[in-house]
């Protein structure tokens, strides 16, 4: 942490301030400039929130040095982090694909969709159960309804299951059916539920806030992991900007930064990113040229009869020529696709 | 809604797409231009999520005509609503000025705080009891002790209390205590937390997300209506920007708009917006010419010791001062300020 | 400038850093911490480029301590400049009023509302001559014509005119006829442009870019200044944000802020922030209360006619009515408007 | 165009409109709803600016159905436009690859530099002669004497050079030395210097403003196009958003997008967007995989010692290592990189 003073500030307020310091448990290095003074604060941690000290009389700006994070920093695994979703490794050299429909509507939309997913290589089925939506007029999910469908489908597939959870009485429900738990970007912040999620055993897909920067994203995920849940899954899945054609703006860089910053896995999301089915695929090879450590698609028979999000939703069929497109980049950039089960072999 | 097709769109494609709103409810009426049909959609009402319809073979695009909100819609009360936190009108004439510090620290604190707060003519008082924090190892809040401090700082002053809730499993104890809970901003779209205070009876605070929109603003505080609670007061507090010198962006242009969508009372927070009390009273004086119903303020003795966002609390006499200032700003934009209780009077 | 060196890095890697310092003429003062060593930078000015400090071995990070601008700081002047465009004073206790038509279209259009916009108290007039469009098919100015048409509005009203120019080919014949010369939002770091306006004498408004920092804004100022040029005012019109209901949003933080940095005078645009007329007289209001030293403001007598922005034109009796709600206001954070010239006596 | 009526607008009203609309050359036909009005404009183009029939009493929203560009769209050359830079070509199969320093500093570095992209396999080079900065104190370029400089060294090694224009008067001078003429993001809608580029037979390098739409981008083009030169490529480069880790956020849906939208190549700059030359090499390999059809790369063979974006300059092995990852990754989309001249070979 270092203070900077405001040109002209008095010796009285260099020395208030290193006083200040010292009752915080930190030792304050002054630097004496033509123009200002510096004072470099160096010791304690867990760090407090020294803004306050901009509140001192000559104080111009306190800048901090450090990043705030610990137990999510990549010095903690410098080799990364790899976590099971149920029998899935994520973070190896294998991608993973998660793919699935945005809301669980019906038995049928559900198998149809999870059995085609599987023959094309997706290694895990996602699918909404409870669904955050910006009107309360618009479909709300089916609830335990659709996680059991959820866990019917897993048995006949063997895909492990990630699923959205919303607020905290839901953790404990969705923990049973699920072997992952999604946080929706809505959610990033929501501490109270990232705390709940910290305190069980299920791995848990973190996604970017809309307007998040990397480090509140890592900083969400310290709070999981300071609850003592280590199996955390980023996903970044879109900025908001200005651009008014994407739904949101994806992110590659947030892929590339974080990589350097994290130990924990990294999937990117193109569907919520995109908002246009048309656009899906190309950005789903960007997050895998940018390092993505596999990828979270929406699939839908019919999109076109789809409760929520049909338009960002692939058919099948577009699916499926993506895994194939992904295979020759996967190997590009020193990775591999889950393995295919043709359809003759599937359920 | 309207249904805009590709260019070169089937005659087929226009009477599939009639087909499917025929299904939903609603009538469809081409209009054959020189290069494209657009199809106009007239009926059903709740809107449906008719954007699923860009799936349909020949669809290029659905332009949503009305606004997806109801309840809160201006035209259910062109008059505007007064909602009552306590004994005190959020919405009328005068204007609501809401202070205190970001935390409740002591009782000391708080009490110095509140004293000084009314004698400058606050007629409600603000404190927060748990605290939203980008990191787990800030602090978080002193929970139920500071309700009670709060409920205390309410009997011997009258100003009523609003403080903030963060998960669903503290509503009813914060309901007990407060007049009015606040939604932060991070919890705009926490849909649980804001059915879960659209089912108590204590008026709502709900502030505006960092990214969200006006209209998904709205939507939000019609998630609270709509499971039965009408008292619900927006809050801008700046939206986050490219722009580094301020914590967020005051938005007032959002004063301006929400007002003409919605009759429910607006209020702004400059503290949060700035960052640095340094700005927060131009900000403030912004905001009531833009037609602020009043404003949120963050106030604390000492805010070079503050536990949270000491920079941009502003001490007593910078409030008081503040307040003067906006006496005869008020009066110009045809608002009066709550009665002052000069010390000697106070507690 | 402060160097934050990498944890673990070497003596060797300091020393280098201290090496390329002195060769730079700076003095580099290290802070040896637990965990990491920082350097304080102290002497040489200008500032060269010192980021590239972040390309040696070791190094993690140049923190910039100084804000980059001289000529146009506030420490200048600490009293606030006073611009004069003709006779009138821009930054004194006496609001700029500028209004008039986003573009001149004919002679009986801009002596329409010249007229009535000094009769309600504008006390300069503006009107593009030349004007950037986003389509090359959109009406492009008038030119010329448009310049001698404005001249001529100034010999009968004495309003002195400002007007935009696009390019440093147009820079002479403008300031031939103009008391001010605008540059644009899109040409704000069209720096052939900034040096050649800086270059002759007449006083230059110098709108913020659409997604300039505040930071930037200012070093653009001091792009003119730099050149010999002192007479500067900075306009905020607005910046691109997320929030798709205005045009643009409207920082009136950047006016409190950039106040404390600059002393040069500072507009605000609320017409082209808002997009829309019936936003605009709330966010003029929020601007003077924030502290601006004047408007400028699109006025049009038959808004439904013109050419460009016509939904953001005020008709002349809104803008009267604007005027008069601001009398008070401007009075209550210590301004006056100008004199008003009721029609009977105007031309 | 559709013609939005507010709830309860009048018959005459819509009569009003319609009649207005035959005026400018539109037939208008209406559709009455149960709720509103909306009128579906048909007939003349070009466009002209009908967001003014907002202004018509009863009008509540005028939405543009199509898009606003016509020489650069898809549909004027579905298959994709070829353009020429010397003799290499920008946006066939082969991957364009643009490289060299942010400015030519010396002849030493500038053939130094060249040598070595060449050899990596770099089929363009780029260098600055005139700078835009940020700060009038900065380095600005050294002109005409870098120019020389860039024939010298396509001369000496085959390579197409590319090279900024900042001004209408420069144009000329530029173009007798360069064999594409590139317009920064700062001067995207710099209107008389995309005339003035668009008036001249070279082509033209568009880089996308850093808050501009893609739409805005496109019509940016339009205005070089439509001047009569055609030969225009579009450079993504990032974006401005609130995420502060990177310099902009490089916005790979760009790619996607405008893609679908026009007919014109589109290039990838990830130097400019990662601000850091450790995020270049991912960032390149997501544009790349999104579909461009080529990269911008900055390379500099010292960076700690560059006058100018030092920090985000590769070094020639980095930039080697960067083109050996590309080439499998290139196949996998169907591309192919520009043959390698290894040094041996070179110059």
């Amino acid at each position: 942490m270092i203070i900077v003073m405001r040109p002209g500030a008095s010796q009285e307020q260099v020395e208030a301030v290193q006083q200040r310091l010292a009752a915080l448990g930190f030792a304050g290095h002054p630097i004496y400039g033509d123009h200002q003074v510096v004072i470099g604060a160096i010791g304690a941690k867990p760090l407090p929130d020294l803004e306050v000290l901009e509140e001192l009389p000559g104080v111009e700006r306190v800048v901090r040095v450090m990043h705030p994070f610990k137990l999510v920093s990549r010095e903690v695994n410098p080799a990364g982090s790899v976590v099971m979703v149920g029998d899935v490794p994520v973070g190896g050299r294998q991608l993973a694909v998660i793919a699935g429909p945005c809301a669980v509507e019906s038995e049928a939309q559900l198998m149809e969709t999870v059995t085609a997913v599987r023959a094309a290589g997706a290694n895990l089925l996602r699918g909404g159960a409870f669904k955050p939506r910006s009107s309360p007029y618009s479909f709300q999910g089916m609830g335990e309804e659709a996680l059991k469908l959820l866990a019917a489908a897993r048995e006949k597939t063997g895909l492990p299951v990630v699923t959205e959870v919303l607020a905290v009485r839901q953790v404990e429900l969705v923990a049973q059916y699920a072997d992952a738990l999604q946080i929706g970007a809505r959610n990033m912040q929501n501490f109270e539920l990232l705390r709940e999620v910290g305190r069980q055993s299920k791995p848990v897909l973190l996604k970017r806030g809309m307007s998040a920067t990397i480090e509140e994203w890592l900083m969400a995920a310290e709070y999981i992991v300071n609850e003592g849940n280590q199996n955390v899954i980023l996903v970044e899945r879109g900025i908001r900007t200005f651009e008014p054609a994407t739904r949101s703006t994806l992110d590659v860089s947030a892929v590339v930064v974080a990589r350097g910053l994290t130990h924990l896995p990294i999937l990117v999301d193109p569907s919520h990113a995109a908002g246009k089915w048309q656009w899906v695929s190309g950005l789903a090879r960007a997050g895998v040229a940018a390092g993505a450590d596999g990828l979270m698609v929406e699939v839908h028979p019919h999109p076109e009869q789809a409760l929520s999000d049909g338009p960002q939703a692939l058919t099948p069929p577009v699916f499926t020529e993506l895994m194939r497109s992904l295979a020759p980049l996967a190997q590009a950039v020193g990775r591999s696709l889950p393995q295919r089960h043709p359809v003759a072999a599937a359920v």
